[in-house]
C-alpha cells in the first residue's frame, strides 16, 4: 500500500472509491507492444463531485491523474506510464435522462457504448457511432478519443453526436459546456476541444448526446476484387453511385488470406474485399442495395448481398472478428490507424505492404475505406522484441506516408503515448505551439494523463 | 487618408489591396440598431500570404484587425467598432479544388455560400448549410460564425462540413489544420475551435469542405395551428414520426399576422405555422412527406403539401422573405437568436411575446424549430432611440430566459459586439476563464476583432 493510497483513503470521501490498482487497470490494447504502466492508487468515483475531489487532491499534491474508460485503446492513452492515480469512470454508469421522442440522452461517462446503443434502439432511436470494441468501451472513452467505426462514414464520429459535456478540469472544477440544446455558438467550441483530447485537458464525467430515429433496415453488399486498384475503384464507384452508403469498409488481400475462409459464403482467397451498406426505410435500403450492388460489380470476382437478418448479422460479426483473428496469427501486432484522402487510399494500402516487406514484416491493412482510414498492421511474434522494434520503425515510416499523402497519423485511435509528439510532422510549428499552449492553459502542472498526446 | 492607410500602401505589396474604406464596409445587418464602425483602411488581399502580411503589419504596429465576409451578420461581428484595418476576404474567391465524385471542395473564404452551393449542385453534390443570407454571405463568414439555417436540423451546422482550415493567426502565421482527409484525431480540435470564433482567433482564408450526393427530391409540408401549444405539439409529432425531416421550421402567430397574406395558398391569418421537409430519393421523399403530413394533421387548421416544383420553390421563397418583410413593418427591429432544448420551445416563444408586452414592444419569433432555435424580434420605428433602448433591455431579458431554459444566448449569429460578455451568464466562471485564456493564447495583443465575443 503506497503513501498516496493511504492519504487518498484518509482524506477523500468513500464515494471516491479509492483502492489498490488491479493489473488490468495498468494496460490497454497496447499490452502486446510492451506497454504497461504503474499506479499508486485507483479511484473509482461514483459522482462528478468525487471525480473533482480526486483531481483537487492530486493537483494539490502534484500527483499524475490518468482517466480510464473501457481500456480498449490502441495508442496507450489509458496507460499510466508515469505513475500516479488512475481515475476509473467504471462506476459512473447512470443514464441521467433519456428522451427518445426528442432524440437525446444524457449519460454518464462510464456507460458502455453498446449498452447505450441498445437502450436507444429499444426505444426506436439510434446512437450511430460504433467503434470496434463497443461492448467494452465507455462513452467517456469514445468522447476522449472521438471514436469512429464503420458508420462514421455516413453519420460522423462521436463528436458529431455530443451536444454538451460535463467535464472536471484542473485544478478540480466542474464545468458544463453545452447541454440538451442542439445548437450553440455563444462561446468558443470548448466542447469539441475536449472531444478527442484523450484525457489531457479534463475528465469527461457525463455527456448530452444527440440520437436519431433508427433506420428500419441496413443491407450490406460485399465485393471481392483481384487487386488493390480494382478494389479502390469499387470504393470510388460506391461514392459515385448517387446514394450515401451508411458504411464503406475494406480488407486488403493480405488480411483476407487469413479471414476469407470464415466468410459466411464461398469466396476466392486473398481477394481485396469492399463492404458497403445501404440503410433507411425498407424501400430505401432495398433501392440503395441495388445501386450499390451495381456500383460494386465492375471488376469484381464476386458480389454478395445477403438479405436475411441472420446472414447480415453473420457478415458484420465476421467483420468485427477480423481484428481478433489477425491478432491470433502471430500472437501480436503493431497496428496504426492513419487516414488519408479517399483518392490516396490505394497508395496507402500499397505503402503498408511495401514498408512491411522492406523490414521483413508481414503487413496488411483493413478499415474504414470511405473515410480513407486504414488499420495498418505489422505482425510480430509475441515476445519477439527485435521484431517489435522493427515494427515500431515501420510504423514511423507509415506516419510519413500518411502525412505525404495529405492525411493524418491518427484517424481514430488518437496519439496516446505511442504516437505522442507525432503532430510535429503533421502540423506547422505555429499550430504545434498553439496546441502545446492549449494544454498548458487547461493543465498548467501537466498532471493530466502525462505522456499522452504531447511528449 | 490616414497615416495607417499611407503606411500600409507604402509597406505592403499591391496584392494586399489596401484602400480607403467604403461606408458599407463599416456596418453589417446591425446598422438599424445603431451600430457603425470606423476604420483607417481596408485591405482586400488576393492571397493568403497577403492576408498574413497585413496581419503582421497590424500586429507589429498595434492596429486592430477586423475580418469581413459578406457583412450579413446580426451581431456586429464584422463592425470595426474600435477602428483599425478591415480585412475583406471579398477577393479570395478561388475554388482551389473540386472533386464532386469524392464529395469534397477546397474553397477560398470569399466564395459566396450560394455560389458554392450552385457549383456543387451542378455536379450532383450538395453543400447542405443554407443560412438565410446565402446569396451574400461568404463561406469564410459562415465558418467564423458556424452558420446554420433550416437544413442544419438534419445535416448539421457549417462546422460539421469542414474537414480542414487554412487560417492566418497572430502575429501573421499561416497554419493548416486538417485537409481533404475526412477523419483526424491527431491533435486537439483547433479546427472546431476556429469555427464559430468570429474572427477573434484568426482569419480563415480557405477551407476543405465535405459534400454529399444531392437529394433527388425535397418535399415540404406546412401546417397551421391556432395556438403556440398546438404548433409545438406538431413539431414534436414530426420528430416522433420515425423519419428524419430535413428541416423543421416555425413562424409564430404574431409573425404570420404580417406574412400569411403572401403565402402561396389560402391560410387563416395569425396561425402558428410549422414547415417540415422530407428529402432523399423520389420514393423516399414521397414516403417521408406522407408520414410528415400525418404527423402535422392533428390540431391543424390547414395542412398544405405542395408537389409541383414551382409551388415548392414559392413556399421556400416566401419563408426566406419573412425576415425582410418583418423589417419593413416598422423600419427596424432588434433580433436575437437564442436556442433552447426543443421541448422548451413553446416556453421561449411565449416568453418572447410576454417580454415584448411588458416593454410595450411588438414582439414575435420564428426560426429553426427542430433545433430549438428562435429568431425573436422586437419591432422598433427606425430612428426611435428610446424604443431601441427598450428593445435592447428586452433582449437582455430574453437571454435570461434562454439560459433558464437550459439553452444558449446564441444559436447561430454568434455574440458579436452586441452580446459580448453574455457568456458569463451561461457558463460557469472556470469555463469563462478558459475561454478568455484561449483568446489570449491566440491573440496576446487582443487586436483581432476587438470587442467581439469578449468585452
Amino acid at each position: 500500500v503506497t503513501a498516496t493510497l493511504e492519504a487518498l483513503r484518509r482524506e477523500l470521501p468513500a464515494d471516491a472509491g479509492v483502492r489498490e490498482p488491479a493489473a488490468a487497470e495498468l494496460v490497454d490494447q497496447t499490452e502486446p507492444r510492451g506497454l504497461r504502466g504503474r499506479a499508486e492508487a485507483v479511484a473509482e468515483p461514483r459522482t462528478t463531485e468525487a471525480v473533482a475531489a480526486v483531481m483537487r487532491w492530486c493537483y494539490e499534491h502534484d500527483v499524475p491523474i490518468v482517466p480510464r474508460g473501457g481500456g480498449t485503446g490502441y495508442a496507450g492513452g489509458a496507460v499510466p506510464t508515469e505513475g500516479g492515480v488512475v481515475v476509473s469512470l467504471a462506476r459512473m454508469t447512470a443514464i441521467r435522462a433519456f428522451d427518445p421522442l426528442l432524440w437525446r440522452i444524457h449519460a454518464e461517462a462510464g456507460v458502455r457504448t453498446a449498452d447505450l446503443r441498445r437502450i436507444a434502439r429499444a426505444s426506436g432511436v439510434w446512437f450511430p457511432p460504433d467503434p470496434g470494441a463497443a461492448e467494452s468501451s465507455h462513452i467517456g472513452g469514445n468522447i476522449a478519443t472521438n471514436a469512429g467505426g464503420p458508420h462514421a462514414f455516413k453519420y460522423g464520429v462521436t463528436g458529431a453526436w455530443v451536444t454538451g459535456l460535463e467535464v472536471v478540469v484542473p485544478p478540480g472544477d466542474v464545468i458544463r459546456v453545452g447541454g440538451a440544446a442542439r445548437k450553440d455558438v455563444a462561446g468558443y467550441d470548448l466542447r469539441h476541444l475536449i472531444v478527442g483530447s484523450e484525457g489531457t485537458l479534463g475528465i469527461v464525467t457525463a455527456a448530452w448526446l444527440r440520437l436519431i430515429p433508427a433506420p428500419e433496415r441496413s443491407l450490406p453488399v460485399i465485393g471481392l476484387y483481384p487487386t488493390v486498384a480494382a478494389g479502390c475503384e469499387a470504393i470510388q464507384a460506391a461514392m459515385a453511385s448517387g446514394i450515401v452508403p451508411a458504411a464503406i469498409e475494406y480488407l486488403d488481400g493480405a488480411t483476407m488470406a487469413y479471414v476469407s475462409s470464415t466468410l459466411p459464403f464461398r469466396a476466392p482467397p486473398g481477394a481485396f474485399a469492399v463492404i458497403v451498406e445501404a440503410d433507411g426505410s425498407v424501400a430505401e435500403a432495398m433501392a440503395g442495395r441495388e445501386a450499390l450492388e451495381e456500383a460494386l460489380r465492375p471488376g469484381a470476382a464476386t458480389v454478395h448481398a445477403p438479405l436475411e437478418n441472420d446472414a447480415i448479422a453473420a457478415l458484420w460479426r465476421w467483420r468485427s472478428g477480423v481484428s481478433i483473428a489477425i491478432n491470433a496469427v502471430r500472437g501480436s501486432r503493431v497496428s496504426e490507424d492513419i487516414a488519408v484522402p479517399v483518392d490516396r487510399l490505394a497508395e496507402a494500402v500499397t505503402a503498408t505492404l511495401e514498408i512491411g516487406a522492406r523490414h521483413g514484416l508481414e503487413a496488411m491493412s483493413w478499415g474504414h475505406a470511405g473515410d480513407g482510414n486504414l488499420h495498418s498492421s505489422f505482425l510480430v511474434d509475441a515476445g519477439d522484441d527485435a521484431a517489435l522494434a522493427l515494427a515500431e520503425r515501420a510504423s514511423d515510416e507509415l506516419f510519413g506516408v500518411a502525412i505525404a499523402l495529405g492525411g493524418t497519423v491518427s484517424g481514430e485511435h488518437g496519439l496516446g503515448v505511442l504516437k505522442n509528439g507525432q503532430l510535429r510532422g503533421q502540423w506547422p510549428p505555429r499550430a504545434v505551439e498553439l496546441h502545446r499552449e492549449v494544454k498548458r492553459l487547461f493543465d498548467p502542472k501537466g498532471l493530466l494523463n502525462p505522456g499522452t498526446k504531447l511528449p
